[in-house]
């Protein structure tokens, strides 16, 4: 598994093929550009799926909460509910996922108009989703599901759709005795990294090959106790997906929103300006928790407006957002979930023209109007202006794009629309009087502006 | 228990407090008037809860289906997930509500708009979610959830709502040795409906006082196996209850649809016509089942146009509308329904005023114009034309009412509007246009129209 | 069901088929002979089975000593090992009798010795073990083994074994709903006995046709309430057993060691003296419980040595013993009960002569020996002595018998023995010396007496 | 860890605290003598626990008869009584030890007169009992019992006996993906061997500081795979135990029998002869299992006639015994184990002068009577003869003893016995008659001889 092995030998016998370009440093790592796709996609799906969508009960951190922190109501709601003795790890075999059909997940994938998925492959309770020989009778093949959970969505996806496959992997495990070990060592020692982690980490990019690596955990060890920048070297210069793979910042405490792929900075990240680095907002639909939760009420849920608010914002500011939902333990994506994710499909089927594959304008949000945010696509010579809501006294002023004699305007799904021009600049955009019916879409709208600077 | 010997009784101890109006045959039965009350609801929610929410696959007719009819789909469901031998009485120790909060339940029955509940006391199954001593070791007490189910939800909807409570009440339960024995006699003999069906009747009505009893399941008996008319005689001139005691027409073979209080035919009666007898059309938001069943899809689920549909023709039609939704094992109302819940009270709390203490007007729906229905309410002097889509024209032809020199017409939950009159009836209402904000609601809309003969 | 009617209409019209010889009044039921079958037998296997099997912790009381008398140790043991809200009902479908082969029951039994068997068909717990239509969801059938083991125990004792089948049948059950209602009417009214018990005690006979039939549990309710002399002048004159069933004195409040067929007095009943009326000790190798209870240590179960002075002393006093084992909740009789058994077995083989089909004699045990009893066979003029230990001086008193000319004295298995004649009474008898494997047997010897009186 | 490593640096930095004289090969290994505390004991307890214990059926290899071979009898155990898809994992969460106390296990296993104990600290199934850090949720602390048994028992033992604390090992798990992998390739990786079984062999010794360690499963793995004698180096010079720690003989493929500490040859070894290296026959009181099986009926286990005929031969020819009980799931040794544990203290009670820090003879049974074995104690200058039956013809024939004039012959636990010298040698001994109380024991019988070549 020696990267550095492999990377010389491949240089004598493969001259071309490897050029090894990538140095295990961070210098080095940082200057590979974040495949182009990436930034075309702009909209993922975040899977958080495990042994926590048994007890699914306030959050995926439940097993901490429970008893590394020993919060009171995850306390009490285990003594309320489970014989005395009951451990964590006697969720697993709970976790039975026999209503999982990975072909009805992609159907709605697809159907949300996300270019990319991201599954939780390990979370922090270090059951992985796949068959790892490194965590044996703590992973879905041999505990709960008895199916590799991993390549059933890889295939499915893959056979399915043209989406995009992301892994999420936690570098730390709250409870691993081989991790603690290590920390209660000051990470002097590295056991758990060299034995498992990386290991791990290894057979699941050579067996599974993502186009998306999205590590997290990194249990407040430096990335020199995960050897990131090795791993990352490998990853870019050897590994059977170096041409697409993009990953994310959390490789060892401190890299975050600094070193590796794009930034993801924090959970929810919402800068509200442009970013030079490209980056990705990850949130939730359950506005709570990222796994499932069966106590969480319909208000605990974004409604479709709030999550179109994000979404604009997210992608005008340069981001992509990564949005997230919980599968039960028997394996079903709940129909709030499904109502939300074909909700996005429906609005981005109208007006995906604005989102994919734009790039963020000069101006983020207009600086006279609040609530509308433009994005840009130079090859087509248009900007895009999206409405959060809908002017009630029938226009819109856009202070920002600079009107020219070609100027247009349309309500995209629509018609061109007219409009004043405004001084010093800007237009007054006039829109439709529209019945129900007429609307393009609802929840928000979006002008397409040619012919303007 | 005999309710002839207590009449007798009364007769000559308590003259005057029990008049004994009613004698048990169906002439006199099926003289007494629906209490008013039950009129004016308009909107109920029916609510399907018990054993069968554990397998929650298929249908609350999931026992019957599989060991009864053997159904190829739900035998397979049980062989590939239980060990053999796993029977339906072993999924009662699941049935764990452990996040069962009556008063959760109520903000959200509260919301919708609905003015009674009807909870399933007993189905099929035999199963009662009350302590019944007739039914040891095969009730909530007894085993699951280990609670009073309908005692819970009476206090609760007592103390928090201004709701009615109503039970149904299955007769014959599939697999009861004692019902199959009489069934195998030709229901010569009786032991079923004496020594347990109506003690348990008797113990429901006096423990629980429900104003409104759902009667089903006869089991292809007749009513007089059942003593319903004996029954009914008790619950109309000695039970608690009997004052407000609402019943339906299912009580034996024969019965539906002929006697007993109001109609219910057929489920998810939908006669598009008005009735002579008052009726209720129960459905369920679940298109399939009653039950709550894990594998339903977002498509399963009527959406909240279809609902409204039923509900404003249904009582256009003079009949109520009793919409079920199908909680959890563990004692949740899912997010979807919550939201189709809220939803009609969303919509209710603008155009109530056209649905509460309305009657039928002489016209059910417009005989030019389609998707349009009526309801009237004298006291007001107002009919209600209800709009089940908005017109894309901008006007509506109405061509039922006769307009005369006083005629209004007010969008309800906007302002007055513009009309012309139509020759030889009938008249042409102008919508506004309006801005999504300024429309008063969502997915159906009401005309008041006063004036109007 | 009424059994008076059914005994009138026969008379009239069978006469001759039924004579009615027994009328529903102790005098009459009293007058009954035990049938001979019974006194001839001696050696009863008594069967506690149940779902009480399934804690199979302290007692088969465990129920009323959890939930009734809030035991301490009891109510800790559940608090340590179940999850709160854990009832008693939710063993039931942990009574899963996956080993249970009732021929290899079968073959234990017979290498007993005994001559019948007596199987808990219901406990105090109410759960049946066969498919009672009475007890539906709280029988074998329903819950639990899934099978009908009554029947199952029937048929391989009838096939396999010519020992005669006996039923223990409760009437009173510690938590049925009915009865604990009619308990507190002080039992003025009898929904519970006529409506439950005596119909499954009918339901029981008619079906399995024991020919004994071990009743229990009055409930501190008199006879009346139980119908108890009703029930048994059917079963002595009309039911299909009445020529051989065999019963004992629990039939009510009072009616032990008073009424009824054989008197059981109390558990493990040892008077030391001869009873006129024919009796019964039973009594559970496990010293402290009838159920199977896994916390015992092997010193909780009596050594033969100690059953067979039981056994002895019992018969010599003209008692039978019924000797009792706890199978498991999956069906097994442990090694432990199997070894007791086979040892009583074989100790029989060599030393049965002297126990079935005899009668007690003038004296029980020897007025100058202690640990010598007798037994008598008038059909063959013998008189047993039975020895519970070898005497070690070589020799053995026996005061009571008075010798004659014609005497002779036999060790059972081994060979005439000399003896002196002794003043006034008895005699001398001198032992051989044997090495252990000229021994007939191990534990307790006997001696065959002839020609004496 | 490594072994080597730690030494070297002792060497420098502990001179004479180590002298590291046994070094990383075979012939220095196998040049250790065996403590002498393991001769004198003579008998010892093997005690297979583990999750096999669950299922407790057929063997404690159930899991590779069952997924391995596929033995019909398992693959349809499980499909009768389990959910399909139902996984050896998931016996782990029932193994659940609630009857566990293990000074009751103490007190059994001193009384049964052994000296030490052997636990299976981890069988093939790889499943710890004890808390292993790299085991992790595949042991006792994490999954089952949540109590470290090794832990436990030590501690037990230590406090309340002196008997010797032995752990079983098992170097293979059947399994476990890194030994499968590098079995796949011949063993020229040793992931397994190097990451998870030696450290976890380190780990346990330097915990639980065992006086014996029962090494077995070499997986068809050579010694070198397992680094042997490199670990067992280790252990001699370096380890906290390594003054009294005892091994055994498997250590990779082609040790057994040959290379290590004492022999073991085969399970269930008897060579009928003297052998000049030390052995140990282990066996099981249930002929066919070393786990508990449920099934096992009285004639599966060995009678203490048979044991001690076993016991007797084995140390007559120099060898240990290692008597096997099985506790169950909950954590009982069940009655008919304790009775034979019992009985085998009884006996070595009277008898046990003849067998402790006794030596092999120089004839081992006798060359004319069968079932004559001989042990000797040349401290004591005395030899013991035992027979295995009493004779029946009140003298046996001891034809090796070489008779002097000070000849003396004792029965153990009574007295001393004339005797006939006999030609050319030995000497026929007169036994006295004796009652069954007077008899010093049963099922053997002692001679002690001395003055006798």
């Amino acid at each position: 598994m020696g990267a550095g092995n492999l990377c010389v030998l491949s240089l004598f016998l493969l001259m071309g093929s490897c050029l090894c370009q990538y140095q295990p440093n961070w210098d080095s790592i940082d200057s590979r550009p974040v495949p182009e796709w990436f930034d075309q996609a702009k909209l993922g799906i975040f899977i958080h799926w495990g042994v926590f969508s048994v007890p699914s009960y306030g959050s995926e951190w439940f097993w901490w909460y429970w008893q590394g922190r020993k919060i009171p109501d995850y306390v009490s709601f285990m003594t309320k509910n489970f014989a005395p003795g009951f451990q964590y790890q006697d969720f697993a075999p709970k976790f039975t996922a026999e209503f999982f059909d990975p072909k009805q997940w992609m159907d709605i994938f697809s159907a949300s108009g996300a270019k990319y998925i991201v599954l939780t492959s390990k979370h922090h309770e270090g059951y992985t989703l796949w068959g790892s020989k490194y965590s044996w009778n703590w992973n879905a093949v041999d505990v709960g599901p008895k199916r590799d959970l991993v390549d059933e969505i890889a295939t499915a996806l893959r056979k399915n759709t043209d989406l995009r496959l992301g892994l999420y992997h936690s570098q730390f495990e709250w409870f691993h005795p081989l991790f603690r070990a290590d920390a209660a060592n000051n990470f002097k020692t590295n056991v758990f990294a060299t034995e498992k982690s990386l290991p791990e980490l290894y057979e699941l990019i050579n067996k599974y090959k993502p186009e998306l690596l999205w590590s997290d955990g990194d249990g407040d060890a430096p990335d020199q106790y995960w050897n990131s920048t090795g791993f990352l070297a490998w990853l870019y210069n050897e590994s059977p997906v170096r041409e697409t793979i993009v990953t994310n910042d959390r490789w060892g405490k401190g890299s975050i929103c600094t070193h590796g792929g794009y930034y993801t900075c924090t959970d929810r990240y919402s800068p509200g300006h442009l970013l030079k680095h490209k980056w990705e907002s990850c949130m939730s639909i359950d506005k709570r928790s990222w796994g499932f939760r069966r106590e969480a009420a319909l208000s605990d849920y974004l409604t479709i407006e709030e999550l179109l608010k994000s979404f604009i914002e997210t992608v005008s500011c340069g981001g992509n957002l990564l949005m997230n939902v919980g599968p039960t333990h028997d394996g079903r994506i709940v129909p709030v979930f499904e109502e939300r994710l074909r909700q996005m499909g429906q609005w981005l089927k109208v007006n995906g023209e604005g989102i994919y594959n734009t790039t963020a304008w000069r101006v983020q949000n207009d600086s006279v109007t609040p609530g509308v945010w433009y994005t840009s696509k130079p090859q087509d010579k248009a900007v895009y202006a999206f409405l959060l809501s809908w002017p009630d006294k029938g226009s819109v002023v856009l202070a920002d794009p600079i009107v020219s004699a070609s100027t247009q305007v349309v309500l995209v799904g629509n018609k061109p629309l007219k409009f004043d021009v405004l001084k010093p600049t800007g237009l007054q955009v006039y829109l439709p009087t529209l019945t129900p019916n007429e609307m393009p879409c609802s929840w928000a709208w979006t002008l397409r502006l040619t012919g303007i600077a």
